[in-house]
Parts: structure tokens; C-alpha cells; sequence
């Protein structure tokens, strides 16, 4: 009896995220919100890859990432490609790319931060979070208004803007 | 140009964990610890599947499931199917099943219930959490000391044991 195959579809029309960092796909899904898409996905996590000795990659159906989606991968993986599928064919492939500066998506947790003072916006808007990119690999980002500094594995996203989850994500972890 | 294969080693030795609910993967492996194996990984999700329409699928190298791993997933997937794979063979093939009582795994968020006092264990020990399970499909469990009935978009999962994460864990999402 040998081991049951495991059918890898091909990607009809959707997105392919390839040379991600070995590890970081689960993450990836999860920050991105992939995770939810009601259509085949596959996943490889710790794949051997000739030029980075391990990787991970992602084919998700029906998906295209938008401008979010795409600066959250970067920050997770610089190196990380994205091809665009149509008709199982490769009508696009691109790489990411950190932006040199980061806008809402990271929270900075300095409590004495300006970003995170109401009043400090004259009780009207609240100010954006915003980061510069000092270093890319390994990640340095420094918060405009504070100056601290934060490395990858000191990071807060801010919170997915969902607000009906779906049932198996309502399970807590 | 033609989309990217991709690559599905065959597991060498390790596990596949077959007909699960199509969706519960990913909420599986971070349950489960399975999300930080260091070995290879791929997961199917939302795969075609003739039974049951669709399902999800994970194989994984280098790890056999434990008991406490194997409860988590017959709560979460009850038709789950698990193969033991050595030498690229199976070489066991199990279902899990729901026990019919499930201890520790789930915690009983009624802050009134005695399950939540330490008092109430005489400031020696706490009491267990421990649910006695009246239906599996679609599951509801019950807490033996207060009553109150679960659904399966209800429960809370105890916090995992480990006290070191990974970087890439560490990153709050």
C-alpha cells in the first residue's frame, strides 16, 4: 500500500506566492486574511528549494492580492514573488517590494507615543501609524513620531478590519 | 509560459491527515503546534474531494501525532482519517473519534462555574476542565460541573503548553 497521492490541482485563475521565507506562509495567510478564501489553496511550508536551501510557497485559487496584501507579504518575506495566473498560464510575475514607508499597518506599542494619544490630534482624527524602513533584511523599522525602533520579531500588526469572522476562525485560539 | 510546478515530495516518513473539513487545515496545524514543525509541510485546502465535495488534506514529515493532538483534531474534524507513512508507505491507517469525555483541552469561560474557583478545590489543586460530549455532528458538549452547553463555534481551546515561541509566531497578529 503506498502512500496516498496528494492531488495538487493546478491554479485555473488565481495568484501564486513563491520563495516565501521557509516558515512564514501560515503567517502570511493568516495577516492577509488568504486564510478565509472559500476556494482550493495549497501550500508547501519548508520546501526544498535549490537557491534558498528551504522555502515556502502558496497557489491559491481565484485570488488576486491587492496593494495591502502585498506590502504585508514583503514585510514578512523581501524576497518573496507573486505570479498572476490566467487560464493556468503566467500572465504576470512580479516581485514585492517594502515600501520605504510603512502606513497603518504596523502599531506602534509605545504608550507615551504620539500616534497613540487621542488629544494629540486635537480630539478630530486620529494620527495614522507610520514607520520608516531603516533596514530591510534583517527588518529595522523606526516610528516617525517616537523613534523607536522594532525588529521583525517585535512587530504588531494592527487588527484585520473584519469584523463577521467565519465560524472556524470564531473558535479561540 | 506555463504556471510553476508545485513540487509535492512524497512524505518519507511521517503523517497525512486525510478528510478533514474543508476549511479546519489551518486551524488544525496552529492548534495542534503542527504550524511550527521545522520539516516539510503541504496542505491542501478547499481540495476536491468525491465524498464529501470538498476537504482539506495535510501531510507532514518527521512527525507522528500524539494522543492529545489526535482529540484536538477529531473535535475540529471528526472524520478525519490519519495514515502513519515509513519508507514513503503506509504503514497504519486510524480514524480519530471524539472521546466521550473531554478533559483539560477546552476551557468553560462561565466564570461562575466551580471549574474557575480555586477556592472551590480547597486552594490545593485546581479541578480540571471536563465536558461530557451529548452530540457529535454538529458537536455540542456540555461542562460537568455547571451545565452550560458548547457549540462547536462556542469553544475556547485551552492555551498551548509552550513557553518559547517561534519569531515568526512571536509576530501578534
Amino acid at each position: 500500500m503506498s502512500e496516498d497521492k496528494l492531488k495538487i490541482d493546478r491554479i485555473h485563475k488565481g495568484t501564486v506566492i513563491d520563495h516565501i521565507d521557509a516558515g512564514y506562509a501560515l503567517t502570511i495567510l493568516s495577516l492577509t486574511g488568504l486564510d478565509e478564501s472559500p476556494d482550493l489553496m495549497t501550500i508547501g511550508v519548508n520546501v526544498y528549494s535549490k537557491k534558498h536551501g528551504k522555502k515556502d510557497i502558496i497557489k491559491i485559487e481565484g485570488v488576486f492580492l491587492n496593494e495591502i496584501q502585498m506590502q504585508k507579504i514583503s514585510i514578512l518575506s523581501p524576497n518573496a514573488s507573486i505570479s498572476l495566473i490566467d487560464n493556468y498560464k503566467v500572465i504576470e510575475k512580479k516581485r514585492v517590494s517594502i515600501p520605504r514607508i510603512i502606513k497603518k499597518l504596523i502599531v506602534c506599542v509605545n504608550k507615551t507615543c504620539i500616534s497613540n494619544s487621542e488629544l494629540a490630534s486635537g480630539g478630530r482624527e486620529p494620527i495614522d501609524y507610520e514607520f520608516t524602513v531603516l533596514e530591510e533584511r534583517p527588518l529595522k523599522i523606526q516610528c516617525v513620531y517616537c523613534d523607536r525602533i522594532y525588529k521583525l520579531d517585535e512587530i504588531t500588526f494592527a487588527s484585520k478590519e473584519k469584523t463577521e469572522k467565519k465560524l472556524k476562525q470564531k473558535i479561540q485560539l
